[in-house]
């Protein structure tokens, strides 16, 4: 069960991480890349990358110093992904805000991401348990979350993509990170690789439902909750579980229903697949998807000591819980 | 005096360096990102930074692993920045080869970037002597060229911009990062602080006479020893030592003689400004202020033991006598 106690506590955490970004110290000059990084930090997010960093860091006693440093620089290697990300899916809305490239143009964009990931990496450098451990895995982690873009790219607008491949971009674009962030709590904390790994599945498994989640909600959820557009991905030609999910279930049918929304208006478009997605237990099966890879996450969690393991069980329900 | 014995030597470093990028062990999937990534690693260059790694670190009796890491690093560090800076300027040309966004597209060269920044950290943190040393200041060095070519991008265009601010760009986007090369030989050779900041300012001033060099040769050379159209820097409206130059000398006149070549033929337009730079004494107080450069760094260089400096003060010459 989420606790009211818990969300308090998770929003306490954002309050801080937001708190911090900021005020982050930067130069002022040169603008163009200060102006738009600045823009950048003091957008929102969920900080879900952060939060994580400090409650697994937090059971195994790691410093609020090196959490600090490593939420931060977790959570802007994050947004130099949106950054980049934003420009090639040509996206003009994130957390409600007008992206970067939109704002200023695309020259500011890459150079406003490669700083911020330059930042990023200043700060995790900064960790004074186990720097080379974390600078090690955060640059993994990196080169992981390029690959998932590359694959996120390379299927756009393919039919054939099949669940395996939708599995294998979903684990590098947003598993790895998220599985980076829990491992690095336990590299804070000094544990043994045995621990620092099934952390590491913690995570990924947690980023894999979190990701199918997002997919979900992408469609079934609202613009305003969501901060951007509905539907966007869809639209793009991306793979997504349900349009993954459907082809495998019914190809002509789920074809049939693609050519037809066609150039219909979004909100219409956005009706017809609901209704599709429900009536032909394609929601259903994503869901249970989710909730399968929340169950393995919830199994890895005994690696921690069942009296310390409380939070991130709570912070577990509340990612397959989320509505935005 | 640069003797043959040297230019065979750094033939032959760059031949190494130019083996070990081509025979880099890369994964094959996604395609997506690994082949411009292996594309940029088989372009040609000068390898000026990976060489001076080299240099300098064997003065101090670096190890040739060490060396090897850090020097792949810094050019891929390096590589990096070429290609976002391409995207942004819209440069089709480089090294004799079309840039990345040019042969596929822009999202991909933004990806292919990133991702070998990503394979270029990965590689710093392998290196064993002072490893944290070593990320740091490639870390400093990778947000000052992003600050430099935020300026660079920042006075475009821009007829206000005088001979501090030409400078304090070109110290960022170009000096900064051969000061860095020179810097990381002496950490990997564990050397002192005060050894390692002299270090520093001789590669920071030589490259400060290296960009100078460079934008004289961008009209003064030709196209094929440059692998890149002449002139284009100054087309786009980018700062060069000779315009700042012009602009200081004779504003009017300047002004007069730039706005004649406007829409003029590219060929007919360089003919005219090296005449007007050769005439009005610009070029010369160009090469000057590269000289001025040149033997400050020859100065840092005597921090360096007599019997181990000439391969270094060859390489300085050589810098400031190159043609291409």
């Amino acid at each position: 069960m989420v606790t009211d106690s818990f969300l308090n506590h998770i929003e306490q955490l954002r309050f801080e991480i937001n708190e911090k970004l900021q005020s982050f110290p930067l130069d002022s000059e040169p603008k163009y890349i200060y102006d738009p990084i600045k823009y950048i930090m003091d957008g929102k997010g969920k900080r879900l990358r952060p939060i994580l960093v400090n409650l697994v860091g937090t059971v195994y006693g790691a410093s609020k110093e090196d959490l600090l440093n490593a939420g931060l620089a977790v959570e802007l290697l994050h947004n130099f992904t949106l950054v980049h990300d934003d420009i090639m899916d040509q996206d003009n809305l994130r957390h409600g805000k007008a992206t970067v490239h939109k704002k200023w143009d695309e020259s500011t964009a890459i150079l406003a991401g490669d700083g911020i990931y330059a930042i990023a990496q200043i700060l995790i450098t900064k960790v004074k348990t186990n720097p080379l451990k974390a600078v090690e895995a955060f640059n993994k982690a990196t080169l992981y979350v390029c690959e998932g873009q590359a694959y996120d790219k390379e299927f756009e607008h393919n039919h054939g993509i099949v669940l395996d491949q939708y599995l294998t971009m979903i684990k590098k674009k947003t598993g790895w990170m998220i599985g980076f962030s829990a491992e690095l709590g336990g590299i804070l904390g000094d544990q043994p690789a045995s621990v620092i790994n099934e952390l590491q599945s913690y995570g990924l498994n947690l980023g894999i439902a979190f990701q199918i989640q997002d997919d979900i909600l992408e469609i079934f959820s609202d613009a305003k909750s969501m901060g951007k557009s509905l539907g966007s991905d869809l639209i793009a030609g991306k793979q997504t579980i349900l349009t993954v999910l459907a082809r495998q279930n019914d190809e002509i049918g789920w074809k049939q229903i693609w050519d037809e929304t066609k150039n219909r208006d979004i909100q219409v478009t956005i009706e017809k697949l609901r209704e599709y997605f429900d009536e032909n237990g394609i929601l259903k099966s994503a869901k249970n998807m989710a909730k399968k890879y929340t169950e393995a996450a919830k199994n890895n969690l005994q690696i921690i000591p069942k009296e310390k393991r409380a939070q991130l069980e709570q912070l577990t329900e509340f990612v397959w819980k989320r509505k935005k």
